[in-house]
């Protein structure tokens, strides 16, 4: 492991590493979440034709004119619901309360109406060639409503990334249950990968690299033995197995991260085997390339804010690191003990986390800074 | 249709009809995105022993002491690494970097090390019976690697909601495809319900009340024949096969949005057929019940912020309003046209939408507006 490089540099490497994925066809219906790779346009006007807006009797707008209370006109009874086609000629809806049936065929109307009233317009909704959504979005409800109503039935979508994490053992491995390989499971899921094969391989070089070549995926997460140990060989197998280009980030926790590719071009991130470390190395490193992968924002997938401190919080110069926070009184925050003292703990005990990059020991009390939220509901 | 009921009168009563399910077992590696029903304690110090912090040699401290480069001090090769426990009897690491191997089982080294040091101790990162994770908590990678970690493979958690989605035939249902279904599954899966059947059903109130006595699910939805026309029944059959506690709601877009249970006691959500509609009362009513049914937060799973308007956005009084928003300059947003006007689009075009309350005709240019914003990316 070399000298330090900085956060920023493995992300700038993360993003030459990774681009958007191909696109494949998905039914709009099972499209939630997925990202588009084109725009989608109208092939039509919508609605295609003018359809009432609400319930009630279609009417030529001109033969009601004169109508009131006092003066009831009469008109032939053609009841319409919201959303149906108006017959042909009728360009009016007269609302149900503003009509009486007779109960012969015909209708007594006590208001006018102007052509178009209560009338949703052909082409009202989006023009034809209309850009109903664009590329790059991500499916919502409200999307695969709109398509739907639009016709749309097959949607082009970013591929999902297909990942392979292989844990490496311990040097002692009786009675050893692995907890990092559900854990990144559990993120690759989130954010949108599917996880092709997660399986423990020995932490000898030879095994590791030939693990390494077999994986067909679109990355690699090699979990553990990535230290500096004589029995850690993982950084030595990606040498092996392809190109180690970085080792070692001046990250905590997650300092022995590394980066590389192995023969057949898919990026590998090793992530450290202490639990704490292997989730921020995911974060920040493996997270941003399935993200980038499958067309998603590359950013962290938690919501930030803008808080104040409650109490100083200090960090080592010289190494970005992730301080866990929880909610003080008011709109602030207060540090909790660090990951690399409770672990995955600070992870689950913390409503937020800050960054402190690694040009800066930290904030003082009362200073803005930046916090992201935990969903914790 | 009565008069209308407050969104806050639709609200309350979604709040009484609905309490968290029971709970269910679930592999902790399956339980991403899960409720916990109960809070979770360590059953034993975590971690179990003593055990490295960082690759090294473990040593028994008072060995060490004196050693420096002009006075290594001897010791017995016993090579460990992050994570693994101590050997009994030592009680220290000495890092890789401050010790030579001889190459005849001992190790030279160069600096003294004090009892503890680069030892992660029994218990430090939790005590025997602490709390890892709380009930109500939803389950993210963090807490999956904990648990497991604590030797905990099964958690229980809120049991997923059934939904049973009823679509209302059109009253000319020829060529007929329904976009509400597809949208509405979509937003129900979002919330974390599980779609029983999405089934059309005839627009009858007989059909319809069958129907409804025939959905097994833990909430039902019933889309569309919600208004006041001769060929709407669905709040009359709601009335037949249970109770209609509340119709109409002074809700643009969804104002015909009703409100019930069938004989099981299962709530029934009427939403409006008209597509934003639909979307608007599943949102506030629908989407509301399933998130509390599930044990997830009952508020709008949009992130919100306050932002100024760039200009005004007006709203009729006596209803409340869902008004669409694009970014404008700066921190601001501006209003695009309505729900009612461009439907869905609406929804798609927007980066986040206003809720205008009843007693509220809008807000001037200016003012500081509370923003959901959608998540496109």
């Amino acid at each position: 492991m070399a000298s330090h490089h900085s956060v920023d540099a493995g992300i700038a490497w993360i993003d030459g590493a990774t681009r958007c994925l191909n696109e494949e066809d998905v039914p709009v219906r099972a499209a939630r979440g997925r990202a588009l790779t084109k725009d989608i346009r109208a092939a039509g006007p919508i609605p295609g034709m003018d359809r009432a807006a609400r319930d009630g009797f279609a009417v030529q707008a001109s033969a009601s004119w004169g109508a009131s209370s006092y003066n009831p006109v009469r008109l032939p009874l053609i009841a319409v619901t919201a959303g149906e086609a108006l017959p042909a000629g009728m360009d009016a809806v007269v609302p149900l309360e503003l009509a009486e049936p007779d109960g012969r065929g015909s209708i007594e109307v006590v208001d006018a109406v102007t052509a178009g009233a209560n009338v949703e317009r052909q082409g009202a909704v989006a023009a034809s060639g209309a850009t109903l959504s664009t590329a790059g979005t991500r499916l919502g409800a409200q999307h695969i409503g709109l398509l739907t109503d639009a016709a749309v039935s097959v949607v082009q979508v970013v591929r999902r990334p297909h990942v392979c994490i292989l844990v490496v053992k311990p040097v002692k491995s009786g009675g050893w249950e692995d907890s990092n390989g559900p854990m990144i499971c559990a993120a690759v899921e989130r954010d949108g990968g599917v996880v092709g094969a997660c399986v423990a391989v020995g932490r000898e070089r030879t095994a590791l690299a030939s693990a390494l070549a077999e994986a067909g995926a679109d990355i690699v997460l090699l979990i553990g033995g990535t230290g500096p140990g004589t029995d850690d060989q993982s950084a030595a197998a990606v040498t092996a197995a392809g190109e180690l280009a970085l080792h070692g980030i001046a990250l905590c926790p997650g300092e022995t991260t590394g980066l590389g590719r192995i023969v057949s071009g898919s990026p590998v991130v090793l992530l450290p085997g202490a639990p704490a470390a292997c989730l921020w190395s995911y974060e920040l490193f493996g997270g941003r390339a399935i993200r980038r992968l499958g067309g998603r924002n590359a950013e962290l997938p938690y919501r930030s804010r803008e808080m104040a401190t409650a109490r100083k919080i200090v960090s080592a110069l010289g190494m970005t690191e992730i301080c866990p926070v929880r909610n003080g009184r008011g709109d602030t925050v207060e540090p909790l003990p660090s990951f690399a003292e409770t672990g995955l703990v600070a992870a689950v005990s913390a409503d937020g986390f800050v960054i402190v990059p690694e040009g800066s020991e930290g904030y003082p009390q009362g200073a803005r800074v930046s916090v992201y939220l935990y969903d914790k509901r």
